[in-house]
């Protein structure tokens, strides 16, 4: 892990804490939610990605010697930087288990801290969230559209640098099942996976000296890259001849990779090959500027192709390369706090709260997240936000208690994890459970249903109230 | 600085070099070139940055014990574990400052060193070279957009994780004034900037007490957040109040920051009000998904802004997120090396190369880079790429020898730089010199000029040959 100190930070956080800490407030007590407005990829849900490295992050948080002369010779005060070199995160956190499906408009978690503590870990907070969760949703997306095919993460090299390092922890929570980063292999336990490069074929007299070598080195688990000359002419007919020679020494070559060309008929091609040889078992990968769509578009075209690796695309989260996360003080000193908007939809929902995720019998969700007061009892009817910020009523009596989840609870109390951490692959084993929860019309590439969110009376009530009182005001 | 270690790649570079080094080829001679297909954004031109990073990091890459242990579990042979305990970067790097203008389809820079340290550094190279090209690029854009208004970097917490570390480098070295990311400051000297946040005036009785609190703790550089409760009733007649306390105390507002709404109505209502107080001195700044398209359209349809304030789309180089940056054998043990493509513009170039950029008497940029065999005299004729990869022929004869600058020198010769590390802000100086020979067509944000390579005779004839060559085969 990158241990991250204090520095990690925007400005702000501190100009503002020396504020606060002038004036004293250093033991006022905040609360902020943190959430999202929009999905993603145009999608239907997102997956909550990144929670255990925060929480990682914010145990071990510190101002380092470096970080407080740095700040002293931006002038913040001695007093204050004194304060700073004792800081330690001693607040708690409510939320989901990490992997957790999440929707927009309600909170996702809440921050609950002293009001300068709360505020320093905001840039931390959403930067770690933000990414984690955008990419663990894109490659939730790719898991979809390969079905049960391989997916494998190759996208290091075009990673938005340092970014690369959370990226394939993301991916692989979303979907992945390996990928080519090294580093993240190392320190998240992920399983690692390659195969080779042109240069590897280059590098050699010819491609069939090429995978001999390879295979010779790597006889278990070997990968040949077929196209450096010619895919079906040079590529295929030496990977044949290869994986005839490895089985003479009874091995088996593990698979061949295409990495240009139209692979609909390329893999058709090469599967043809392969089986009339006799190497049914080969299977045949394929990587270049993949995405869920053109996976998809491949296997409904028919391509013989038996493993992705997806690049580009999986770990800078294209099209839209962040989740607009949010983090707003809803609370404070005992008292609810708001920010309010010329845009209604956009004004910030007050109080420490709850939110239900809401299942029939079978425990199928329903389509609606219901957002309480925290100590609010379940109510029967509720309010959901219409696009125009206004709230229409639904009745909620047909579900009962037993059937609603609450999903923010204490996962860090006064600065100490509550739950011992997870690995990587619990969290991926949670993120498949739950998204088995989420009905198929949500999961949809394109043209998902939106779920939506109801705010309790109780809520509701008091988001009127505050508006009313901050425009008398 | 993160010291990145050797784990720090694609597992294929490591399974690769295994292969050389159990064929006992660990001591021949490779050269790779560095270059992207595509310019960003659809744009002119890129800034190459990430250089200086790249550098530092092969200078000190080792790998860890840590690394060590994990690649003997993932399966590596002792003997090439021990080769890799002694490895360092050895080899040597040709590249024009950072900083300097770039453009596809011929190498931006070359390795040269013992074929396995060039294979192993790939990973690391592409993903510090894409990402920060990426973003200064970015950045320039923004830049031109602005004109000589500040540009603030504020993108810290939407940036892709740990990618905001080099995001902030880049975005500075492309054309921002100052970032909110404290780190970034601290390591690499950026100067740091901000302002205040929602909360810190949600956490007031009032905005006023808010204005009046952050003013009393930042006399000096106050900015003040204006759309908490409402920019015009609100927020404008508070900051007014506070602006006029300060002057009583011979302190100056430094600025109102508009975070919401319509920049253009609020900007120039906010700037009258602002004069009719006497308070002509204090600055407007604008911060909300802006972009390069949304700069220039404020200051078109006359937003009254002083100061942008950009992140999301800045850090995450939306909306391409990625540099197509690749990375080809073109040399190996004296002999050129050639990748072949179905697509014969993407046919790589052999051989060890030199690039020139040609200019007029004035020294202005004449829209061409002449590519030539390393050792080439300067040809009077060259061939232009056609996009059906297909040269046609161009004189050179105008240009004399005097009037073009090689691009590719050596900054790192067998493992240590050649000329003193430069700091960002050296390298801002560099770009903006670099940039402004470029002739404005290939600076336009839209439909700007496609700058265009010609490669030399002796080059042209090495591919052709090669090509046929591998053809035979």
């Amino acid at each position: 892990m990158f241990e991250l100190s204090g520095s990690y930070t925007d400005l702000y956080e501190l100009t503002m804490a020396e504020a606060w800490f002038r004036a004293g407030r250093q033991d006022e007590k905040a609360v902020f939610d943190y959430f999202f407005r929009r999905l993603p990829f145009s999608g239907g849900y997102a997956l909550l990605a990144g929670l255990e490295d925060l929480l990682a992050q914010l145990e071990q948080l510190r101002f380092s010697p470096r970080d407080l002369e740095y700040l002293a010779a931006q002038g913040l005060s001695s007093a204050f930087l004194a304060w700073l070199e004792n800081f330690r995160f001693r607040g708690s956190v409510y939320a989901p288990r990490e992997g957790d499906v999440v929707f927009p408009l309600r909170p996702v978690l809440q921050v609950e801290a002293s009001l300068i503590e709360a505020q320093l870990i905001e840039t931390l907070l959403l930067n770690v969230l933000n990414f984690q969760t955008l990419i663990a949703t894109k490659a939730s997306r790719m898991r979809t559209a390969a079905g049960s095919r391989p997916l494998l993460d190759f996208g290091l090299r075009r990673a938005q640098g340092l970014g690369g390092y959370w990226a394939s922890r993301a991916a692989y929570i979303g979907g992945c099942n390996a990928s080519s980063n090294v580093l993240a292999g190392r320190d998240y336990g992920i399983p690692v996976s390659g195969t080779m490069a042109h240069s590897f074929v280059q590098s050699h007299v010819d491609e069939l000296s090429a995978f001999r070598a390879y295979a010779a080195a790597r006889p278990e688990g070997c990968v040949l890259l077929v196209d450096t000359y010619d895919t079906l002419q040079s590529g295929l007919p030496n990977a044949i001849t290869v994986a005839a020679e490895l089985a003479a020494h009874g091995k088996a070559l593990q698979a061949i990779r295409l990495d240009s060309g139209d692979f609909v008929r390329l893999s058709r091609a090469a599967r043809a090959m392969l089986d009339a040889a006799g190497f049914t078992g080969v299977k045949i990968a394929a990587s270049n500027q993949l995405d869920e769509y053109s996976i998809s578009e491949l296997l409904a075209r028919g391509a013989a192709v038996d493993v992705f690796g997806v690049g580009t695309s999986l770990v800078t989260g294209h099209s839209d390369g962040s989740l607009d996360g949010v983090y707003k003080l809803c609370w404070l000193n005992g008292q609810p706090s708001i920010k309010l908007s010329e845009n209604a939809a956009k004004t910030s929902l007050p109080h420490r709260k709850q939110v239900y995720r809401l299942a029939d019998d079978s425990g199928r969700w329903l389509g609606l997240d219901l957002v309480t007061l925290r100590d609010e009892a379940l109510p029967d009817a509720a309010f959901i936000a219409e696009p125009d910020g206004l709230p229409s009523a639904v009745s909620l009596s047909t579900w009962s208690t037993s059937e609603s989840e609450a999903l923010l609870w204490p996962i860090m109390i006064e600065g100490k994890r509550t739950l011992a951490a997870r690995n990587v692959s619990e969290i991926a084993d949670y993120a498949r459970e739950r998204l088995a929860l989420l009905p198929a019309e949500y999961k949809k590439l394109q043209g998902a249903a939106q779920y939506r969110v109801a705010l309790s009376p109780g809520l509701q009530a008091e988001q009127a109230r505050l508006v009313a009182a901050a425009e008398r005001s």
